[in-house]
């Protein structure tokens, strides 16, 4: 089971008292003994959790999921396992951002950590980590050997920080799991909650956001980037994947190996970078797109359909690189 | 009459000296005795202040002004009332910034709040405000119940935050009004004077920026982004509306309600923006534009003319996603 | 000869030892007796100097280099001058990466600075100029009168600052050089190493820099921009050149005078930049270009070519603004 360090769960809550959150009590039958433990994604979630799907794109995974009931709409209830429960309605987002909230009710505004402790009085814990000044650090932080923190900086609460890490001044790092050997540069935001909630006339529904950021080994992040920690996935960055300052990755994305993405690049919520991908400045990709591995990204496009793997693209919306420079010499005749 | 409590006024000036100064003493007589009490926009200004109008856009406010004077140029003169004393100048904006400097000569410049003191030796004063540690407040700072400021965040003289609020670590609030709801996360600049002056070689004339930015119930703000005050008027953001990462909102634009705007976009000095607006990621938006209520802007967009109401733009320069989808499908045959 | 106060520098080393190091041993006879002590650019380095040599862009300076050594391509080493004793390799970036990390092993990370002291206790040094709180300077770190530092600022070792410069909070300024009447505002990050490495799966390899930034008089930077320092060459903004905010300028840029730079630019590495240019908001400039003198680019534009003096140009690749308007009205047709 996936436990969640970073965030008090509530619960478990019957599903008949799920369903009135979410006002569809006339839908299921014979559920007044089930209970629920969390709400988990379709491949993290046990039999006692509940899910959620809403594309057909999730079909590999969804058949497989051991979840006990799962939110959905008619028309995707068939891509679920006979013994998962599915509860067909009209807005899937919605409620699971109800239900979401009913298990982490804290997890959708950034409250400070009240637990921080400037480094100076928990030396003891960490004799072997260099901290800059004024480093404020949370309960039941790890930090490996031979890393250093730069002044100011906030590592909040259950955060794990690998050996021979160099983390800058002014970073802050929360609901993050960080490798060895990860280089985070001056400015950077690590872990915040993302751009998730239901827009409700004069007062929006925050998704609550229980997912981490996980850095892997070797990852480098420029100065002055925000990298969102996922809703109920994790947002992931390959091992050596090495970014420049301003980026910004949005929650739930994930990033193979081996990438490098130059400066004031954004990645929008939910998609999925391969492997050895190369992203030139200032270019931007939409949400929920899959990218595939070796892929070229030109300076400045912008990308809003998946890519194939070993494809070079350009321009907005992008395109080859062979479309690109043959629709602009046609056009420039 | 408006009192701006951030920044010190000189003056009251002769109208005679103040021409002086912008080397305009022939154009006007019968003025021995008229003095200027401070410099406002046209709908701001009262009977003693002096106010200024370079475009026919603003001909609805222009003829109701009480201004005493106002800075113009001759073509407009006919467009303000009979009893405002017009000014013809050459370059309305350079005499407006030479008199804005006279009236306030520290707001060109954002020197550091000499007046802030560690929020735990004013703990008093908040006494159901959460402060992290190192944060430091300025004088006359009111902060309602139940707000809390993370770590190492500046609040400067005189801004006022209201009840329920969340303000990050990092972040600076000067010549801002925060009302209730408000969530601002990590590593914000909000108030910031804009970037407005007159290019001289060699030296520059910079703009004083007496404005201020008002943020209105509910607003939320992502983490490392920069507000900008207003030059003469304020920069406002409505109810409700929320903004992604990494987003630069120059001075004086006005955003309405319940608006959605997605990471590392930018919007330029003095356009405004209707209520229900949606922007996508890193798109641009120029200066002095009104986009209409209820507008979809497409992502990576560049935006260089008004939009009308319930429009849905992409492109650059932004069009109707219907003229972008058939020019796209032309050009690709 | 040109000194590195910045970083501690290794060597001399026998050029012998160096060329076994880049698995480079047959190329070169009669080398026995010659010592090597640092590699610097083609103008800056002295006869005892190792440079390189990878593009006939070049040729103007290299045929004027008084280095002993270049490393270089077969193609190039005849756009040296006889005495200068070419080396020839396969990948010159890879080799100079090498060989620069053996002279300067510790410049290829940001590693902490670890003599930062808070500023109330070296006030004595520093009795003209103001400090908010918790501002950390580093050893020989020289600051002109009338110049303030804002709160939890990081003045860090070696750095000079002339007089009258006002410099927000939260900012870090390393490997730099500020001259009179600067002004940097709140959260941006002066000096930090760029993004420069050798990409080999797993573990890239990192260029040092040891280059410096240079903000000559009057220089405006905005909030939370992001200003790297050069690799061998330094980074240089001219006089009276003014950037808005969230700008990032990548290692080894060179800008004129009296520029104007709005808000989301990013300039790629080693560009440079004329007198008098005028660059749109979130415009984009690929690396290695020059751009003339009193050029005009379009917000949102994206420049991959050289520009020409007094050319103004918009779009993606941009080009002359009389092409741009030409082809969309063919388009649009």
């Amino acid at each position: 089971m996936v436990t969640n360090k970073f965030f008090p769960k509530k619960g478990p809550f019957p599903l008949k008292k799920i369903l009135e959150k979410i006002n569809c009590t006339n839908s299921v039958n014979n559920i007044n003994n089930i209970k629920i433990h969390d709400i988990q994604s379709l491949s993290n979630a046990n039999e006692t959790d509940l899910t959620f799907l809403s594309s057909n794109k999730y079909e590999n995974i969804s058949l497989k999921t051991k979840a006990a009931a799962c939110i959905t709409s008619s028309n995707f209830s068939k891509l679920l396992p006979s013994k998962c429960l599915a509860i067909n309605v009209k807005n899937v987002l919605f409620a699971v951002t109800q239900i979401s909230r009913m298990f982490y009710p804290t997890a959708d505004i950034d409250y400070p950590d009240k637990n921080l402790i400037e480094s100076n009085k928990v030396k003891k814990k960490y004799s072997k980590v260099y901290f800059g000044s004024n480093v404020q650090i949370g309960k039941n932080v790890l930090i490996g050997k031979n890393t250093s923190i730069g002044s100011n900086s906030i590592i909040e609460s259950n955060v794990k920080i690998g050996e021979n890490c160099v983390i800058g001044s002014f970073v802050v790092l929360k609901s993050s799991i960080v490798y060895d050997n990860v280089n985070i540069q001056d400015g950077s935001k690590i872990g915040l909650k993302g751009f998730g909630f239901i827009p409700i006339k004069n007062k929006n529904l925050r998704t609550p956001h229980v997912g981490k950021v996980i850095l892997k080994n070797g990852v480098e992040i420029g100065s002055n980037c925000t990298i969102d920690r996922g809703s109920l996935s994790d947002t992931i960055l390959g091992e050596n994947t090495f970014l420049d300052n301003q980026i910004h990755i949005a929650h739930n994305v994930k990033i193979g190996k081996n990438c490098m993405i130059a400066g004031q690049v954004g990645i929008a919520g939910s998609s999925s970078i391969g492997d050895n991908v190369m992203i030139g400045g200032q270019a931007g990709i939409s949400g929920h797109l899959k990218i595939g591995n070796n892929v070229k990204i030109g300076g400045n496009s912008g990308v809003v359909n998946d890519i194939k793997d070993n494809s070079n693209v350009m321009g907005y919306p992008a395109k080859s690189l062979r479309e690109f420079v043959k629709l602009r010499e046609k056009n420039e005749k």
